[in-house]
């Protein structure tokens, strides 16, 4: 017998979960108690086997170049494979990697027919099964995966891993603890008795966790994974199929993601249909035809703001849960040490050039400064102390390489040029936008952060996300009117992180209160390495609900509570049994 | 000193939760393991001094009739009162009361202003002052409301006090163990610590629970108390306010509802507009105003199909929570007993004349007949038979009184002609509707059932909710026929219950499968005196969303976890401190 029983033979469910039984307890309790916690290593140098695992994960990236993406799924028999729109924004070039799109109606109708199979199995053999999807992404598709975000997206390697990585996979088991919490609040059976008059009615209750039926789960170009892997999992541990739509200019991450979800499905002895991926392309959006296709039971939808807020207002009947996007906020009142504060600003607004949903955009600072030990710091030279910051990050090539990575989209330049423009004659131009050479990829497409210098009343320019390196240093009456203005554009505008530099307590109260009521996230007073804008798993809410920057939060019941419902059947107990 | 402590002092929300906590937890329980349970008297003739309270009640009610009820809400000043159109079913003469009628505007003002203090408060004060209300409600009255459903919406006595009294109260109770459920999920604090670098950075994060807003409640004419109270203490406990909006001919009991809260709020120290009351006519309905009011943001509805499908496509961006009605079905395979089984039929087919959700009207029988001991009984003496059983609980006015009490409105005795005269030609007429004299109140609106024997064919009759005493009993081609035409009519139509009489445990097997994939929640084999749709608090799931009956479920998580969000703020601890 040559057989080995190894790490990755094929095991059924129910053994599935005996194998991750003891991270997901643990998953369980740091979500209890919201403390740090991963099972992942934190960077890419920690992976074990880092080197060799690096290397494997780069090889089998570059094999998807110029090839064809096999996906055995239904709908793609006898389709011409088509080049996606990937450019990589590092060289600028094609992919070349080509997919066969699958008929719409033939992935909805066999999502539709995976289903009774898997909604039949126990929780703990959902929640095995996926466990070991994640782990099996973990484990050997890594580095494949970050390297595709990078070659997409634009991420640096090092976000690519963590950000779209092990994050994306923490924020994944995260969805299958408030999963499991929801479900196992409903009993399976019951025993009920009651006397009506002089008889005794005895009936033996049977509850059965009912999914929703086909999940249609968008993902967004930036930043594909860490969104999509938590609804995915939410939608699936309850039950339902899941057809994945991903951004046309952002496809191999997901076209990866559904083959590692299909063949581990099959391996468990489930229909592998219950994960599939569905394509279109800018000139031929598929996205409103998915969304309103009579299958579609639930909609996660990442992306932008207009294409969010019809899907928010045409999903019924289906259910639907969006991340769309904000202007987030950051009120400068004081600081002990203000260029510790500017510096880990400068940090924030720089990171993977602000192409990221927690990235800051505005800025408000009273006019007449902000106070330090050392006295108030007028506006005029808080903006120019913060312009000097990124400044210093970005002027360096290889540091500006690792902060701000690349541009994900040509349209992102073209903004950048369309805003200072406009700013001309409204604001002052503090730091104008231009491409740095990266020192790995010439070719790399790139830019500097704009930063501008407005007035309160230049909404016209701060009033929408600008999705990209743009930050506005806004002047504002005094703090409590920088306050005032800061919330009120959160609930006008949506906004998802907000950030408070303050020593009074009483300031900081308010702050509180008043980013509680317009439902942003609030960072106080937070200095040094870490990125004001991290969201961690386990512990960071993510989305609160509470204003246009999206309707769902990862994670909390909310977020899985409704993809399933219960159904309960009841009839006389036979005489003389017990439960 | 003649200051006596009693069980109605005013006390403050923490020590209310004191006072409740007992039966909370026991509730809690019943929930967790959905057995029997109730803190009420399941009988009228049960409650604590029932002669002297059924009298006092009475009485209360009385001295509302041609009266002007006296509610100090706000935008109400120097409204003129105007009656409200609401006729006894009992006499059909006029309540005479009347309403001032607040401005709408002013009364989302009021509810919004009010949120603040009372979401502030802790979760067991919340809860605690809830179920005040609930044992205010109980104590001093229930029979106040009773009398005012009798004569609004029709009941008779004995289900006004069960079906919209002490069941009403139970489903309220077990919101609010849901609602806590929910909001416990949540830690209020976390200390947060990771390495960044060489860098340990540590956070003390504070969770908040905010709530959506201002919720507005519908109630309907013929059951106002059994939805509308689960849903007001849904969106209570999470922190909302609730404007309540009845039905223009059944509004007394939520008047008197609404005074309550209102009272009970005020003692606990909040402000009383936190529950308010918006009125309006048939003639000038409110209702798509209060859905698309800038300030909505919950709807909870329970009423007719053609409003709630409304709703449930323009709520947005107010979430949405929904009850309206069905096709209930009925499928006949076998029976050892078939009189038991159609005598249990007849009972619910004249509860409350079919005038609730949870009533059966479709009757699915194979045409070759229902199997028995005695041999198969012909689809036509099937239906006979259930006619004559239905002939002989409603023959005897005071038996006919008992059970099918009154028709809430004039409109249903119009359907029911109507579909006499419509059913000449198509089906046969088993059971002709006619007014009974009820022994009490001489001029009562009355009928006794009309009952269709029918084709499968005639889908334009049976194929939506009649509301009212019609039923339908439909010969199918054979028993999986009948099975699988029912649950795609509940698919279709929509469907609240269904009932199952089969000694064919593989058919039973199958129809549980169904029932559960078509979303009714399914009885099987229930012969004896309890009413076959009588669903109770704590252990049967009402709704389930799975069809267009509704989407709400009273009562699961996700009829509570999405009225409030999760807001968070994060700062570094200070050193040397611990949570």
């Amino acid at each position: 017998m040559n057989v080995v029983l190894t790490d990755s033979v094929a095991l059924a469910g129910p053994d599935l979960m005996d194998r991750h039984r003891a991270v997901f307890a643990r998953a369980q309790q740091a979500c209890r108690e919201r403390h740090c916690w991963s099972p992942y290593p934190d960077m890419p140098g920690k992976y074990p086997g880092a080197g060799a695992a690096q290397l494997r994960g780069r090889q089998a990236f570059e094999a998807h170049l110029g090839a064809v993406f096999a996906l055995d799924q239904p709908g793609v028999q006898g389709a011409t494979p088509r080049e996606a729109e990937e450019v990589s924004p590092y060289t600028q070039q094609p992919l070349g990697a080509s997919y066969r799109f699958a008929d719409i109606d033939t992935l909805f109708d066999a999502a539709q027919a995976s289903i009774p199979g898997w909604a039949g199995a126990s929780i703990d053999t959902r929640i095995g099964t996926l466990m070991e999807v994640l782990d099996t992404l973990y484990r050997d598709h890594l580095f494949e995966i970050a390297n595709a975000v990078m070659h997409t997206a634009g991420q640096s390697f090092n976000m690519a891993y963590a950000g779209s990585g092990v994050n994306a996979l923490d924020r994944g088991i995260e969805a299958l603890v408030y999963a499991e919490q929801a479900m196992r609040a409903a009993p399976t059976t019951a025993r009920w008795e009651r006397s009506f008059g002089s008889a005794n009615i005895t009936l033996d209750k049977t509850y059965r966790l009912v999914p929703r039926g086909v999940a249609v789960c968008f993902s967004c170009a930036s930043f594909p994974t860490w969104n999509a892997w938590p609804s995915m999992l939410a939608s699936l541990a309850t039950g339902n199929a899941v057809i994945v739509k991903p951004h046309p200019a952002t496809v191999l991450p997901m076209a990866i993601t559904v083959r590692v979800f299909r063949q581990v499905l099959a391996a468990a002895g489930f229909d592998p249909n219950l994960v599939t991926l569905a394509l279109d392309s800018t000139q031929e959006p598929a996205g409103k035809l998915l969304v309103k296709h009579p299958k579609t039971a639930i909609v996660d939808f990442t992306g932008g703001v207009r294409f969010g807020q019809w899907v928010e207002q045409n999903a019924w009947p289906a259910l639907c849960f969006t991340e769309t996007a904000g202007c987030n906020t950051v009120v400068l009142e004081s600081a002990p040490d203000l260029d510790a504060a500017l510096r880990s600003l400068a940090t924030t607004l720089c990171m993977f050039s602000a192409q990221m949903c927690t990235s800051p955009q505005n800025i408000y600072v009273p006019r007449q400064g902000v106070r330090t030990p050392a006295g108030t710091v007028p506006y005029a030279e808080v903006a120019r102390r913060l312009a000097d910051a990124v400044a210093a990050l970005t002027s360096e090539p290889k540091k500006a390489a690792m902060i701000l990575a690349t541009i994900q989209s040509p349209q992102t330049l073209a903004m950048l040029a369309d805003l200072q423009h406009q700013a001309e004659g409204t604001g002052e131009v503090l730091l104008a936008p231009a491409a740095y050479r990266h020192p790995e990829y010439p070719d790399a497409r790139t830019s500097t952060p704009l930063m501008l210098a407005v007035g309160k009343d230049a909404r016209a320019l701060y009033g929408q996300e600008r999705f990209g390196p743009v930050s506005f240093v806004i002047a504002c009456d005094d703090a409590a009117d920088a306050l005032a203005q800061a919330t009120q554009d959160v609930k006008q505008f949506g906004g998802l992180t907000a950030f408070l530099y303050s020593e009074d307590e009483a300031f900081i109260a308010r702050a509180e209160q008043a980013y509680a009521q317009a439902g942003a996230q609030l960072t106080i007073n937070l200095t040094g390495p870490m990125p004001l804008n991290f969201a961690a798993a386990y512990s960071d809410y993510h989305v609160t609900g509470l204003n246009p920057a999206g309707n769902a939060s990862l994670t909390d019941l909310a977020f899985v509570a409704s993809r399933f419902r219960i159904t309960q059947s009841r009839r006389p107990a036979a005489a003389g049994t017990t439960l």
